[in-house]
């Protein structure tokens, strides 16, 4: 079963693309330590942790993926600490994942590519 | 002491925000699975993963960061499968740390932000 980790990212704070990285590389750490010693997470290592940056545009949209946990899908949310571009306590992106691409695109069909 | 995580991401190789931070997500879960069990990575943690994305221009000033591996600090060097936007095993970025601020401010300094 391939696996994968997506971040989706709000478009609406306008983050310059150093910030964007930043936030995405937070999310994909905190599913990493998460995830540590879960089998999707070392099939994912083992398939070259293929990663799919998407986009949201507004919080709602985040929340609305937020809500895919209740499903049993690992999700990590970040805010962020507001030093440079946005609010303290801001929400920017989150991860879902690593887990079966299948279950992935369940909750991300529709959303673009960032 | 702070200590932190830096990603120097290429800019010659025009890759779109996306594709940046995909790259910049897979040298800091490199970065964190080689660091898991140090005492920079706990101090890491507890300070909120500090991060900061850098410019390089060429695959030569990649090069040069990289080479501060021989001086103790770690580094994660990424390589693209090139599945999209560059040739396969491109160099595209490199993450140095987490470690001590001012170790990484050594190698550096005279980077801009991306």
């Amino acid at each position: 079963m391939p696996v994968k980790l997506a971040v989706a990212v709000r478009t609406d704070l306008d983050m310059g693309r150093g910030k964007i990285a930043a936030q995405v590389a937070h999310a994909a750490v905190a599913a990493t330590l998460a995830g540590l010693g879960t089998a999707d997470f070392a099939a994912w290592l083992r398939e070259g942790q293929p990663k799919v940056v998407l986009r949201v545009r507004t919080a709602g949209e985040l929340d609305d993926l937020v809500r895919a946990q209740a499903g049993g899908l690992p999700v990590e949310v970040i805010s962020d600490a507001g030093r440079t571009q946005v609010t303290p306590g801001t929400l920017t992106c989150c991860a879902l994942g690593p887990a079966e691409s299948q279950r992935i695109d369940a909750v991300t069909a529709g959303l673009a590519l960032l």
